[in-house]
């Protein structure tokens, strides 16, 4: 990270995770992780994540609510052939848009299926709004696709992994986020005060305390995030120092 | 369940996941998958969850918005002794209220910790809006509170699942979803259109169609659920039917 790099502004993303199994708990979503942990590193910030249900207003309702307020919007979920998948047609209306049968798509998918594969409910997996760029789907062929600032991905993990590399260079970050992590056996509450303190003199850096009891024991994880190293290093050198003031032999763990 | 049950309505929940370490990717939510089969097993239908930044504005604002929107809100996270932990404040401005330090939280503090521990930090702990109701801490003691229709609960999943067994009781759902599921080696494409008819028949069963890969091997899972056992019987059996007109041994697991 060098100091002569120009000031860039923070850019935001949102997740939508789109699909009843999540909500009914009979799934547990993979993808957030993921999608939380690629952003980041991408320089992309993940300001919020919903779980909505394939309910079409809910889906047209929220995809306009969250695409105006943030960079970029990726959904997961709801583009396969059965009739709960309702994502694309939701997206089209959405943003006001007709939903096209993409012929890229259709020529994607005939190369895929054996003769008599193609039915009529997988070329609904071509739909796309008009206007769409498609996201390649390497694993199961029938695409993903971009409009505006939305991405529609697909809710098998693999899947929505193997899309995401491949739309990964159209995103411009803005600077990384850096993040150090200090682990004590201290209890929070003993650390607040002194925490509370190295916040207010570092505002540029994001300092969260984590409780954990795991194997017996309780400590306490100090995550601190920024992006500029030189900051971040002064302020996890104080919380180092303050651990080390109360007692403490405290470890850092990269993060 | 009984056919003489007069009808209820549906009662429906929103989670609130507070807290910058799942948007972050450094930690991975255990809770929503919790509360998703605890709220469903009690009649309560999660309708939407959120992952929400530490960011008070951010806080107050999702607050109103979805406790105005569905029967229930159940939040976790930023309830610790630490600066980032700012639920209790934020919960407290969106309803408009004073934040108090609640006497019966400080009594329980003050039992439980050595004398000495208690400090100003731990304090806050006890901070709720002015006329909540406590929710027990058997773990680490710091209870949460009820607020209105909105419960605000532990990020740490042990303390978490615990606040919510104590508060189960006063959660009055509407019928219960039943939830069957039929597994079959058959790709989600070949079942679509005859999946699509069965769901037009049965408007009031809830069809959900997953396709897996897993052991070197692709299947679907039909998930229905449904609050009449006898309705969704016979949406299950007609889906197993189409199963074997395709040519597949379906096999039914316990959903």
């Amino acid at each position: 990270m060098s100091d002569s790099r120009p000031e860039r502004k923070t850019v935001t993303a949102c997740v939508l995770i789109i699909g009843n199994e999540i909500l009914s708990g009979r799934t547990k979503d993979a993808n957030l992780p993921f999608l939380a942990e690629q952003l980041n590193a991408c320089g992309v910030r993940l300001m919020e994540a919903r779980v909505i249900p394939d309910v079409p207003e809910t889906i047209v309702e929220t995809v306009n609510a969250v695409r105006a307020r943030f960079d970029y919007v990726f959904t997961t979920g709801g583009i396969g052939p059965t009739h709960d998948d309702i994502t694309s047609e939701c997206v089209a209306a959405a943003f006001g848009l007709p939903l096209i049968r993409n012929p890229e798509a259709v020529r994607r998918l005939e190369q895929h299926y054996p003769p008599g594969g193609l039915n009529e409910a997988r070329l609904r997996m071509a739909n796309t709004p008009e206007g769409a760029t498609l996201i390649d789907n390497p694993i199961s062929i029938a695409p993903g696709f971009q409009i505006g600032n939305v991405f529609v991905l697909a809710g098998v993990p693999s899947i929505m992994r193997a899309m995401f590399d491949s739309i990964r260079h159209r995103l411009s970050g803005g600077l990384p986020m850096l993040s150090r992590t200090v682990t004590s056996m201290l209890a929070e509450g003993t650390m607040a005060a002194d925490l509370s303190t190295i916040q207010d003199r570092f505002p540029d850096v994001e300092i969260g305390s984590y409780p954990f009891f795991r194997m017996g024991r309780s400590g306490t994880a100090i995550v601190l995030r920024g992006t500029d190293a030189g900051r971040l290093g002064e302020a996890t050198d104080e919380v180092t120092a303050m651990m080390v003031r109360l007692g403490d032999t405290p470890v850092e763990a990269e993060a």
